[in-house]
């Protein structure tokens, strides 16, 4: 056929990177074959060249600077594994202005700087693929951005951190609190030595942002994204959502209200007949819901090397099949500014309120009365269990709004018989 | 812009068809917004002058004759939404001959004349989109095509039936017996007039073919997928299954083995944890199993007029990006051919049997010994229900190759003191 080579460039040999380096070795002639390429991994850079003498690729081809690989006039595609806004922001535009795709599993960059890349990239006529950024190697921006693109998305509801979703299946399945249940994610390599993005739900809110963003055609304000992670959640918490028939999650939710947007993360309590509730330890997945279409919902392991692996070259051989003349690329993710946002006050649940009272007469007559003038009804009370002299009560609301929620339980904080430090969860019938 | 527009001819207004005009109408500037694209709905083709007359569009723009649009030299895409073989595929060769880009729902087609047709289509610089003909509106074609293209499939598992889905799902939760849950699925709509193509397992069949095809990268012989379908399944079954802890699910399985491709369509048993267990009523799931992405699921509502319809218009926007030049629609779906297959005989499974007899002594260690003559080993043995005066007997077999278990069920059965018409389920542990 006499193709062209199309020459990647790969920056970051971390976990995915070294994967997709694997990858080239195992599928390569596959891949070619399959989608009339002929792709070629030119160049490798890291800094860290410890690393670099692990492969078995001859020495002009690595680099340790990233920034000589984004110059490099023979590199048609950049792969951007190095992760974090900076330098990799930077790498990115420096690539763009040269004339390369770009390929990236860089979610916290394209959840915060996004549009701005994209917008670059459409100004030359290229383009940047990150399929990778979101849910491993299970398809998701594709079918967003091609597949669901004739209906109104109104809702997306996912489990989209495994770190988190491991941990709250090992507290639930074995009974281990939170700690114990992270040194567990760590041992088996499901938690980072710096576990905080995940732990405290910024992973997946910059997930939720980059979905949202394509669901619903707009760009996303990150400050506008309500973020409570699972360092509060107690092994007491889980047992009492099994005694109301709920398991809880770390979800990311993001709906299309008539108001605005509304994105949130937080720990969840969902019927244990839910779909979600069987999501267990290091899967993901996520319910997209339209008009027409009704609730899709995709399944996989949304973390690892080797799925995420797959995920990066398949936006390599699009890159490819784009730079072959095979797609043109420009004319998608049109987004809207302006976007009007839902605060989280705003929104109207059903509450989960654990807290601790004094044992004496009157207590539940006190804190009711406080919720009954502040208009919040009650679903249940549980009284059966205490810590020290004390008794801990758990309420379940019915929906009501978040912001009169939040105004009776400091309310119900500030009666003396009540001891402070509430834990709150919401639920999703 | 000064965009052109691109001029849509849709044939057959039935239950997808008719939602299809109703996207047109209620969707269109939307999704010509969001792709820079005009698209415009020019004419519909329906043999029936009374469906005509329902639609709110101008009288010039209907035709009663498919053939005459598929020559209208204005049309740019041509929506096939007639099914089955004939004239569909007349009509579609015609469509292309006379340049013209196809979306099409028609999974009987695709499955047994696809590689023609796609050849045909390739000749032409042209393509043929068919995202509608599996799933409804789960996206499934677009993801095996693009996303999961680095990686080596070797099985999909799904249920990709929904008329069957929900007679079983009510079978099971109701105790209906298969009639009466056909009459109920008849009534909510979600068995066709003739079922024989659901019940009997053809459709999924067709859909299994399509998926298989593209998983795999091979030309599909229809005359090797072994297909049984649910009409001889009983309560009782599903009752016998649910005390060994299983649902009774049809299953469409494509395998990729080191011999060969086997692909079959049949009830299974499946353990009532499998995810695929609480798949229920009319939805649809699938497995995709990757050697490095792991499982991948896509779950929704395989069928309906308003699902399958955003299936429909997300290929029609895709036909019409390529129309414009933005996609170049050759080099994809290389397929090879002379696939070695292997004939479901050669499979080993487990095996669920309900037969028969006479309530003597002798009779379980007569039919015993033909099994273990035959190297079938049993799993479980229960005899505790009563038919007249005979004693039912079910057996669950350990794994064993289905050419030495037909044997042995042959021998059983010709013992005297076993009755004829035994019911065979496979288990899928």
């Amino acid at each position: 056929m006499g193709k062209q080579a199309v020459k990647v460039g790969l920056l970051g040999l971390g976990t995915i990177g070294s994967r997709v380096v694997e990858l080239f070795e195992s599928n390569l002639d596959m891949i070619n074959e399959k989608n009339d390429l002929q792709l070629v991994l030119e160049r490798v850079a890291e800094r860290d060249p410890e690393k670099l003498k692990s492969l078995k690729i001859p020495a002009e081809k690595m680099l340790t600077s990233a920034f000589e690989l984004v110059k490099d006039p023979n590199i048609d595609i950049v792969i951007e594994l190095i992760g974090g806004l900076e330098p990799a922001r930077s790498l990115i535009r420096e690539a763009l202005e040269n004339g390369k795709y770009v390929v990236t599993a860089n979610k916290d960059l394209i959840a915060t700087h996004g549009d701005e890349l994209l917008e670059l990239a459409r100004s030359r006529n290229l383009n940047i693929y990150y399929e990778a950024s979101v849910g491993g190697g299970i398809p998701l921006i594709r079918p967003l951005k091609h597949s669901l693109v004739a209906d109104r998305l109104n809702r997306v509801v996912g489990i989209l951190n495994g770190t988190t979703n491991y941990i709250l299946t090992r507290m639930s399945c074995e009974g281990l609190e939170f700690n114990a249940a992270l040194a567990q994610a760590r041992e088996k390599g499901f938690a980072e030595a710096d576990p905080s993005s995940d732990i405290e739900g910024r992973d997946a809110s910059y997930k939720l942002m980059i979905m949202a963003g394509l669901a619903f055609g707009c760009s996303i304000d990150p400050a506008q994204v309500y973020v409570e992670g699972i360092t509060g959640i107690t092994v007491g918490d889980i047992n009492y959502a099994r005694e109301i028939g709920c398991v809880i999650k770390l979800l990311a939710i993001g709906e299309k209200l008539p108001a605005g947007i509304a994105l949130r993360v937080h720990p969840t309590m969902i019927s244990q007949n839910h779909p979600l509730a069987s999501v267990n330890n290091e899967f993901n997945a996520v319910f997209i819901e339209g008009e027409l279409v009704g609730e899709v919902m995709f399944y996989g392991r949304g973390a690892g090397g080797a799925p995420t692996s797959t995920a990066v070259m398949a936006d390599v051989v699009e890159a490819a099949r784009c730079k072959e003349g095979y797609v043109v690329c420009n004319g998608v993710e049109k987004k809207t500014t302006g976007t009007l946002y839902v605060p989280v006050e705003d929104l109207s649940s059903s509450f989960y309120l654990r807290f601790l009272a004094e044992d004496r007469p009157g207590v539940l007559a006190a804190f009711s009365k406080v919720f009954g003038d502040n208009q919040v009804s009650l679903d249940m009370v549980i009284q059966k269990r205490r810590v020290g002299d004390l008794a801990e009560i758990v309420l379940v609301t019915h929906l009501v709004r978040e912001a009169a929620f939040r105004t009776a339980v400091d309310q119900v904080m500030n009666l003396e018989m009540i001891r402070p430090n509430p834990s709150t969860i919401r639920l999703m019938i």
